[in-house]
């Protein structure tokens, strides 16, 4: 994975200026017999989380948790508890995924999303999806079907689909559409949910001076927030645009803060889930960069980039599933903002239970960012409810130059096959 | 690389039932001291290249190799001469990359391209893009762009652009666009194309009967090939769709021989170029699948997939660089039908001329496919024309359970900086 390349690297090292670990066990008592277990880890965006949005983000985590966990107690695929939590975390118009994404240079939103089966190795994808509430599951449609078998005249069924023909597949399988505008102005609804889209769509100075005034300019309006605030700067896109001089353009171009933008950039959602029996799985979505160009697909929808799942095999012991959330593209920037979620567990039959037909999956879990922060959310099935946590690096850290890690190990009971 | 790792894992050598290795060396003499040097090595696509259409194949490889070199000579940046060796390739109408490229299920043309810089690391890329006529133009002025640094407003430049936003993004970097039915009915010019553009279609039993039959039937149409040969393979898709009941279907599916349609399905073209001062570049195109779905995007149009370059480093002595055919999505295949090509180079100083202020450059070069033929072409810019060659199994081997893997060696001379 490009995220873990970048942090782990030999070059990247000497960059680090603080680490922080913290290791939770969180050893639980017996399963619930007549329940199957599990565990998932959901992130709902690496970027920058004000206290004052702390307790929506998790909530939102902490909804994702509950719904994968029932996904997996009443038996469910690990990708289909995986597409629940994601749902979840696409619905909340805090997060940058499904509705509410951030809105393209034309004014609309197009998503990018995949899903990987660690049992299967099978990947679903979608990019630049418009009209469709939730891209997950578009992309687990396709994974589902991939793992089908060949179409009709030996013809290889789709795995990555993009644009319009994306939306087309989704519709034509039962997938509803979502009208444009309900997607983008979902936010009107709360003054919370205001400041953020202002805060996403700020593109100049973003003191607190000026965001407070920008926000009570947005309090007036009622409805249709997300274009207006779009209209708003994409003028301010253009004054900047007429402003910067070629010489002075080219000079910003590469001095710009990533502050500027990245906050609002880096928001993809994503989820890691294991089952009772250790198959693993992995999802992502992301709305992509505010004000990107059309058609612009980010890591989020590309193979071996957004997500990946693998189950145990004959030469690894271990099933591993990652989601991450930033840019592998940006070889040439200073700093490398982005988050990963990682999980792996191996099988290990515990001393004293080996002999009562138990056996442990022994789950060890990270979350790790170099932005200033990342809300994550994780629960076994053995938890009545789930842990949330706002995840942030240590003062003084900068952020695309400092990394914090944390994570735990959950160990899960289950009945030996 | 997936089709390496494909080829070499440790599960995969009990299948291989035959390898071919040629070791040529190329050391060739004094380069011209006016000119820069270089090497390119091409693929017109690994699949089924028939003794009858050999020469065509040849021909465009040729005339790919010897784009790139005069590139090269000129002093062009790496990724010029390798976007240049693709442009010809795409032009061909016997390739399925740009003009006559495979019809998807609505008869459209929609391409996947991708180029990596090994200087930079940096990408570009485009996917399901209709109405350019050179897809890698595009994806090479993304990566352009893209090494400028961010937009205005601190917006990071998109480097994979898929569809509608795709084809907008070019023609506002004034990239012309092309009449989709230009692009479609390329190939009436001679018979020897119509004859391919049937095979390519032929979703029914590739039995030599039928296939002339069908041939005879075309040779009466004048204009809009292309189209017709579409509709009718729809039809006859159609048909298959109605005569398979679910049973049967379904095990169809799973039974369906790759020859049917992979002959057709993996003609991406691809080349791989290293400048006289050791910079590679790599890049890759393709039509897809044909009849796929539309908005399919393939692996030539994503990043880790389809192309891969890299200079030198610190911890590396070698530059790489690598261009794929084939689909990376097919972990429950029987068979991994693909082809690669590969080079690598270092700087080592030449005993007998280290006095004399030239160092050499050793390119290492290698084609290697699981499809039963790749057609290959190479050339320096010491040489005065460039080799071309169709690798074929060895008789008797089976497609997708052999490899076969030719290669040689290259010394290229150039002054000490």
């Amino acid at each position: 994975m490009t995220m873990e390349k970048g942090m782990s690297s030999g070059e990247g090292l000497s960059q680090i200026s603080a680490v922080k670990v913290t290791a939770k066990d969180l050893e639980t008592k017996q399963p619930q017999k007549d329940r199957r277990g599990g565990f998932v880890l959901v992130h709902a965006g690496a970027g920058y989380h004000s206290e004052s949005k702390a307790k929506e983000y998790k909530h939102v985590c902490k909804r994702a948790c509950q719904k994968a966990i029932e996904k997996l107690q009443a038996g469910a695929l690990a990708t289909d508890a995986v597409t629940a939590a994601l749902v979840e975390l696409e619905d909340s118009p805090f997060t940058n995924a499904g509705m509410g994404s951030n809105l393209n240079l034309l004014g609309e939103i197009e998503c990018d999303a995949s899903i990987m089966d660690g049992k299967s190795l099978n990947f679903g994808a979608v990019g630049a999806l418009s009209g469709i509430k939730n891209p997950v599951s578009v992309a687990n449609r396709l994974l589902c079907e991939g793992q089908k078998g060949k179409l009709s005249a030996g013809r290889i069924p789709p795995c990555f689909l993009v644009g319009e023909g994306a939306y087309r597949w989704a519709v034509d399988h039962g997938i509803p559409s979502c009208p444009p505008n309900i997607m983008t102005t979902s936010r009107v609804d709360s003054e919370r949910e205001t400041e953020r889209k202002v805060f996403l769509f700020a593109v100049g100075s973003p003191s607190n001076g000026c965001r407070g005034r920008r926000i009570a300019l947005i309090r007036r309006q009622e409805q249709g927030f997300s274009l207006a605030a779009f209209k708003r700067n994409k003028r301010k896109l253009e004054l900047a645009e007429r402003v910067e001089t070629d010489f002075i353009q080219l000079k910003k171009r590469r001095q710009s803060s990533e502050k500027e933008n990245d906050s609002g950039t880096l928001d993809t959602v994503g989820a890691v889930v294991v089952d009772h029996e250790g198959n693993v799985a992995a999802a992502v979505s992301s709305g992509g960069l505010a004000l990107k160009h059309p058609g612009r697909v980010g890591q989020a929808a590309l193979y071996g980039c957004g997500c990946w799942a693998e189950n145990t095999g004959a030469h690894n012991p271990y099933s591993t599933a990652v989601s991450t959330s930033g840019s592998p593209f940006l070889a040439s920037e200073d700093g490398v903002l982005g988050g990963v979620i990682v999980l792996r567990s191996c099988r290990c039959s515990a001393e004293a239970d080996s002999s009562q037909n138990k056996q442990t999956l022994l789950v060890e879990f990270l979350w790790s960012h170099t932005t200033e922060s990342m809300c994550v959310g994780y629960m076994s099935a053995q938890d009545g409810k789930a842990k949330t946590h706002i995840s942030r690096l240590p003062p003084g850290a900068v952020a695309g130059q400092s990394v914090a890690i944390e994570g735990g190990v959950c160990r899960l009971e289950s009945p030996v096959n």
